[in-house]
């Protein structure tokens, strides 16, 4: 069943989303990446590594190092062995297992640089891996360090939408809603929106994706520290002008958001996308405030689980709903 | 005993301070931070442990550190201790306590990679904990290093606000004044500075809180080098327009600074805010100049002990105080 | 055979380009780089080793990585060995090349600050050499940690652009058009573009290069996810206007692009610059689509192997291609 | 001798300088840095090490290194000395000469963490030293790197500009001219200027600096690769309309610049500013070019030798000189 809708809408669209026609499925994920899959090129050079390891779970990361370690102490361990175990003193010659676990372990204390020496190089060819291991070793934790570092201190917004947005009454009108708020001990200020929408009209009997561009109520603030909701009139210049519960329901749309602060600690700009779809929209219902003074009236307690928490409200008809 | 202002202010209050009707106390902190205490989430996403950790004080985040060095070494030393001295050589066993003490110390030795040797791992436990100790070590110290580069790096604008704001005389008018200047030897340039107030006022016999721009005299300089005096002349399009010195203290006002500038060693915009409530705001007095040329006329000496000085001045004297 | 156009332009020149008079052959490489060689200055000072270092394939930043530490543990193991192998323990007194090969190795094991004691210094003046040696090793490393971590977090716009220009059918006229894509996983938004052309021209018989900026259809796009075509309509506005294939052939054209945009993760502006000259621009060509829907119609897919790819157009004949 | 200048100048002065009436000698120095010097607040607060750091040279910066390395060295031999050379295992104690040097040797390959173990710690107070000795060691290193890549990675323009400014005949009036060169290896673009100038006047027998725009012909480049000349035309609406060769050398002037520039490796706003005072003003000159296409005409040559290069020339006669 085709979902895009009937009418036209009045608005002109833009043309500058970056999408075009032939892109399908959500534009924006809900984390704020666009919804595109590349092939072509090399593999090798589809991917920046440190993106990728920026973008893995602090979990992940810290596995892949110790997993990395493993293999090179292992990598290593295997050609002293193969050098032969003659050429480092102190190893256990017991039987080869035990010989393999002590090269192992020198190669360990190698690679980190700890040097005990109760097993050191004395051949020509173990201290000539040797000197490279420690060599590798060293350049190693250097990447470490700068990997460490750049995922620390990788500037981020860290913005908490609400998960749904609401069609709301407002001023005699009603209006499309969602809210954002920083949850972090960050302070952002200088805070701007630029909300546009994608709506799947049907053109010719052919499904066609427009893009237009959301006025807000709204779009600057100062001190990005409290929930700050974002209000888009549904007046006669909304693309959603007209729109009843169940064209909401029955359009395919998507509303992407794009907020951009700036973060006193990082002294940068700091970005946030996330989108809505159809499914995420509440036709009828408003927020209830999520922030309040605290006992003694001195400070305000912003109260982040409550940003989902919304109650039904009427909205008003339109003569043109009936349309 | 409700401090609102009785009168209607004639300018029109804005909207994009970031704050609503429900906030409470003063808005923005004197160290420029809002006022703002943040429930719900759970308390790990709560903070970003990063800037957590660079707003710690130099003392502060050195003793962490140290702590953090010892409980390390402490925990290593009981997993040794539990594996057995015997797995170790060179530990002088005499006593319980002195085996402790020396794997204690191969702990440190290990985890700092120092790895002297006269204490070394024999056995096959104790030689793969030290393995992931060495690991540890290095990966610990490559977040230290990203914690301190990212402490020192981190850019500030490092201004100093003078502790109170005035109500001087200027130009047979007055004006609200305040002044910052660069105390350290940064080079700041560009600067730009934006005004806000939040008058609370009675509406309706509710108190309510409003927010006004400040228009500024200058609010922007090419060299933050010397001192800036913020100058907002009190005339008809001010919210203060009429405000007797009375009306000053007993009206809850709070004055929200935001100053912006490009330091040129860190290449970056740094920002700085900062407030003044009722209570900071001294009605009737104006600054004493804080720098003068240098004995030879070469240069120009900034006193920055003399930022908060200022001698008593009369006001003139306006009709619409009286009201 | 002298390459300018021979009439005159109606639009007028612009004169920012940077570029003078005197300047000659290509202004922009391919790869983005201003085609200019400097003199002068001493040659220390005429180069940033840093840039140096960052605009360095991997391939041989480690090659010079692992150079210097060959020469440096060559040159520290010639004063040990100067200084006497009677200053060190353990060495290896056979004969003279094993004497050198322990200092060598022990300098190694010095410089890595792995120190493993099977060789190491007693005298005064072999362990003074250790001392600095050891020191200037944990130095050596944390210039490579910032090294690595500089090359690595060096904020890049990963763009592809298409090896050709085409002049293709557009909207009853015809236009330049050529195309760039992202190829990595980084996640660019808010992009820009701006393109100019450099024309030489015949003006009282001698040539002479003209800039002009090329007005395009879509200067700024939201999300820079898919690839981007830019078009340049080819109006009376535009210096092309009336170009015929031969005159796009015989005439010596670059057009001059520079793309801006904002990564989100490196939270900092990107850009990146190319140029096409007349021999890589198609007259009577257009681009074939690289993306299409997935299988599922639940996401886009972007072939990257297909952006230079272009099928033959006809182009609208103008009247003024006679001239 | 006052120096002022003595007619009325018909601009308008500019308030923006950040510099006012009281400030005296010269406002920027060449370096761009602005003469002030701060006094008051702690010392230790009116100082940014960081900043102290990066500003000074690299032979400077490797001295205080080693300087502090040899002096932490020192502190730590005479606490292990202090403790009792018994405490360590394989000192020379010959005599107590022979004991510090070793003591002092061990301390070294503590800090360094390279720990041969011919020195090792055996008692408890020595290795109790010898644990915070590492650790320290460790935090220094880690700063160091810091610092390292604060200094090499800090953005900066690598500018060169003319020791001095002329007055050139241009356009049938007359022009005041700089020029500035990039002279390293880096790629500026989208460079932008910034003049004005500061004049001191009599206004009722009193001197007195006024600040003044300046305008440019050309305030913005797109790519700065070669040399840039930027003129400031003197027509009626120059502050210097009018001067004569010795206005412009018997009154105090200055000429502020300050350009910025994006460069692409790093990706970041670079700005540099000089000054220009009325000594290194020269009167009726002009600029010879600079750059030159090379031998095969297929690049530009640009020899920074001769940013200073300039040759007389006639200045067209003014009446308003004879004023």
């Amino acid at each position: 069943m085709a979902r895009g809708f009937r009418q036209k809408i009045h608005q002109k669209n833009t043309e500058n989303s970056g999408f075009g026609d032939n892109a399908s499925g959500r534009f924006i994920n809900k984390d704020g990446l666009p919804n595109v899959n590349r092939k072509g090129v090399n593999i090798f050079n589809r991917f920046s590594w440190y993106h990728t390891m920026l973008d893995l779970s602090t979990f992940q990361f810290l596995s892949y190092l110790v997993i990395a370690y493993i293999l090179v102490n292992l990598f290593f361990a295997l050609i002293y062995y193969l050098i032969g175990v003659e050429h480092l003193t102190g190893i256990d010659k017991s039987d080869p297992i035990n010989e393999f676990i002590d090269v192992f372990f020198f190669s360990s204390q190698t690679f980190t640089t700890v040097g005990y020496g109760r097993i050191a190089p004395v051949g020509f060819m173990a201290s000539l891996v040797a000197t490279f291991e420690a060599f590798l070793g060293l350049l190693t934790f250097a990447i470490a360090t700068g990997l460490f570092y750049g995922r620390f201190s990788r500037p981020r917004a860290y913005l908490k939408f609400s998960d749904i947005a609401v069609i709301a009454p407002f001023k005699e009108s009603s209006a499309l809603m969602f809210r954002l708020a920083p949850f972090k001990n960050n302070a952002l200020t200088d805070a701007d929106v630029v909300v546009s929408t994608a709506i799947e009209v049907i053109e010719d009997s052919v499904p066609k994706t427009n893009f237009y561009q959301l006025k807000t109520q709204l779009s600057k603030i100062n001190t990005l520290a409290l929930n700050w909701t974002i209000v888009h009139k549904i007046d006669e210049e909304s693309p959603f002008y007209g729109f009843s519960g169940d064209d909401f329901k029955n359009t395919n749309i998507e509303i992407i958001v794009h907020v951009r602060a700036f973060d006193e600690v990082f002294s940068n700009t700091v970005v946030q996308r996330s989108s809505y779809v159809s499914k995420e929209i509440i036709y009828g219902a408003k927020f209830i405030p999520m922030y309040y003074p605290d006992k003694e009236n001195l400070s305000t307690i912003l109260d982040l689980d409550k940003i989902n928490d919304y109650q039904n409200a009427d909205l008003p008809v339109f003569a043109e709903e009936q349309l």
